[in-house]
């Protein structure tokens, strides 16, 4: 997996720093944060924290004691031992969109299905770069509700050999996906001493954490299964619009999250989460890969250091409702400080179109590209006497021209990034292959992965022990 | 102007910057730099440096004596003297592309022209962001080869109030560009004083100065007036494929270079050049917004200030034949390390496209996005105790929204950017309108900037006494 040992790029001053810090003390102590599971609140109070109702008023000092009991680093564990994850230091794993309801191939946008899902799985498997498909990577519209979870986790099991996320509709459904985890890494035991899963917490932002959630979060800490903690702020909407209140906010949710985390088995692995744009103040949209967007990256990152927390940020997030110049550029907006801010957990790193409603066929490949491109970016010079190539100099002379030198031959092959997507074809060249825009070739490209997709190996016994749970499972909650 | 008081992000260690410097002390003295110019030649002679031939095997510490003449910032004047900018230091200045022989307008792809010169030049000046149309915005074919300059920089004089760069075609059209110059300005002894131009003297690399360029060099140097002196390198070719080789052969040659400017007239302000892509090592075609000219990029602004040069880097490139997903990040994967690198004189910003071949329409208003987005990105957040609102989570309570809170109502105008051409409508909306993508969206937007465009002030007087110079010396030109 991809270590990203460049230098973080921090843009918080000491004092800036000592100013947010005194405002989620604040903010925690006297507005407090909603939690809506009764078990949540009588956790908290027999921790000593101050009740009423819904509302924990918490002491940020016991918040940090919580805080310095999650793990600084740990690793998540993939069915194929290769593919197992690192996650917090200078580790970066990138997962596939989460989330949409909707899909786009070519000019066709359409209600996401199974067959979908199936496929972007199988995507995420094909590229190395990626190192999840993700969880929901969009939503199998035509399966039913209830069961739908059972029929994801069992493509991500089968289809990829990679680690995925658990769901988190329901207590339920994380229940169902810690058993199928169970049986295909042999037994709980197991997978309480080596996570298998990453959940994604999301807060109703501001300031609440909803009840399915919750169950989610309580099912997944009691089986040591990392959570990412993760506000949810869209600027405007969800929080002030200063980015200062933003990240203040953004800082009391989570940590209200993760001592949760801590207080339901301590030591669980957390990601400090961020999930933060802001929206169109004239028409109330969401919008993503802005400048705001980018500078909230940047900060979160550092205030997660702060904290000694690995954390879960940035993707290739786009408003663009197709994968156009907008989708390329907002994309790149937000990854490229996904790298100089350090994330350690990379969500929506491939197929996010038109504010995260869209997984986008083409647009998946867009990211992979930009993905490769940035690890490619943030991988450190060898700077040596070999490297300065003074021969090749006094072999080609002035004015002369290096393709042929030996200095040349010797590295031709491996010396530059490899485009994966992006042509440098001379327009004649180009026109006669057809024209095609950058969209158009992604088509291609993504075809022929599918095409060329081989199932990892899976034991036949595990397989049919899945399947016989889902099947079970499925006639259980009456679909 | 933008001031970029961001901190700079700087990836090469003392240790890489002491191997870096032994390598350009040795390729200086061991193999040299070659000046096609007798003046050239004859001064670095009269100045104690070995001379064999037309190459001169330079003594870096002389070089750098030389470099310590030169200012480490100074000031470039407009006509409107609101448009006047700072080179060096925490300052950035972006000028349109530079030099593309081919337009494209929409599915137009054509040889460009005066008219598309001048609609360009009228682009530049419409976009405050731009601070200014550069100087060969594109060729103008349909013009005389022989005194098209005298058009282009009339049309840069008249249809722009910024600053403007200087014709290097050889140093007859130097000289009348510096004329020229004296004329609007008022006097060549007051643009000896203030320059009025800025101009790119490219090396034939590897390590060869043409006889066209050193003309032009020696030209404007004598008028005080700005060079940019560029290592033109595409690794593989012009340079070794090891991006370390690249670096240490780009110092080279600027620094030989600044050598010269300053024994033409010591203090002459310069820039330290660099315009640094790969190849394609399988087609040779050239490739920009690659991973390669982007660490490139990174360091050169290092190095830049380790000699205490202002640097010129950066733009919006791309290989893109056409505006699309490619052309977007391509143009932002160059555009985001000319930020973090604080370039200080930021050439192709706007419009460049197919490797530089063309200059696009459509791609001109998605680099000006881009440009304006960074500004806003690359602006330092305030953070105080207002900037936290911690009375707006008061008044919204939690699991509220912020849209019709007091704090909001008091910034909703200005807190976040507004796009000029990034869409977050909802698709349904995006769909009654017609479903346009970013290129769509960008000709209505170059078409209604050239609608409204409105010619700056300019004084009668003088324009007639630039219009009489081009008359003559159109005819002394034969054309």
């Amino acid at each position: 997996m991809f270590r990203n040992v460049m230098p973080r790029y921090e843009v918080l001053s000491q004092d800036a720093m000592a100013t947010l810090d005194a405002g989620w003390r604040r903010l925690l102590t006297e507005v407090g944060v909603q939690f809506a599971s009764p078990r949540a609140l009588e956790l908290f109070r027999a921790a000593g924290q101050r009740v009423e109702d819904e509302t924990v008023f918490l002491d940020p000092d016991f918040v940090l004691e919580q805080v310095a009991k999650a793990p600084r680093e740990f690793d998540v564990a993939a069915r194929n031992p290769a593919n197992s994850i690192h996650i917090g230091g200078d580790a970066m794993a990138f997962g596939a969109v989460y989330g949409p309801p909707f899909v786009r191939e070519g000019d066709v946008r359409r209600d996401a299905t199974m067959a979908d899902f199936r496929a972007f799985a199988k995507l995420a498997q094909s590229f190395p770069v990626l190192d999840s498909a993700g969880g929901v990577v969009c939503e199998p519209n035509d399966t039913p509700l209830d069961s739908r979870h059972l029929d994801m986790t069992l493509a991500l099991q089968t289809l990829t050999d990679k680690i995925y996320m658990g769901n988190v509709v329901s207590g339920v459904n994380a229940r169902d996906t810690i058993e199928m985890s169970s049986i295909l890494f042999g037994g709980r035991d197991l997978i309480e001493r080596a996570p298998a899963t990453i959940s994604l917490i999301n807060c109703n932002s501001p300031l609440r954490w909803d009840d399915r959630m919750l169950e989610s979060l309580i099912e997944y800490c009691e089986a040591a299964q990392p959570v990412v903690l993760t506000p949810f702020i869209l600027m405007g909407a969800m929080s002030p619009v200063t980015i200062p209140a933003a990240l203040v906010q953004q800082i009391t949710e989570a940590l209200s999250g993760i001592a949760l985390a801590q207080l339901v088995r301590p030591g669980c692995p957390v990601i400090f989460g961020s999930f933060l744009s802001n929206i169109d103040m004239q028409s109330g949209s969401p919008t993503f890969g802005t400048p705001e967007s980018g500078i909230g990256l940047l900060c979160t990152g550092q205030i997660a250091r702060h904290f000694g927390l690995p954390f879960r940020s940035g993707g290739a997030m786009t408003s663009s409702q197709v994968p156009d110049a907008q989708a390329g550029y907002e994309a790149l907006m937000t990854l490229m400080p996904t790298f100089l801010a350090g994330a350690n957990w990379v969500m929506h790193s491939a197929g996010w179109l038109e504010g995260g409603l869209v997984a986008g066929y083409e647009k998946f490949v867009v990211d992979v590209e930009l993905v490769q491109m940035l690890r490619e970016e943030f991988t450190p010079l060898e700077i040596d006497e070999a490297s300065l190539a003074f021969d090749a100099h006094v072999e080609v002379g002035h004015g002369g021209h290096f393709l042929g030198a030996m200095h040349t031959m010797e590295r031709f092959r491996t010396c530059f990034y490899r485009p994966l997507l992006s042509s440098s074809e001379n327009y004649e060249r180009w026109m006669r292959g057809g024209g095609a825009d950058a969209a158009t070739r992604a088509t291609r490209i993504y075809q022929q992965k599918l095409a060329d997709y081989e199932a990892p190996p899976l034991d036949d016994a595990i397989r049919e022990e899945l399947e016989a749970f889902v099947t079970r499972r499925r006639a259980e909650l009456g679909d």
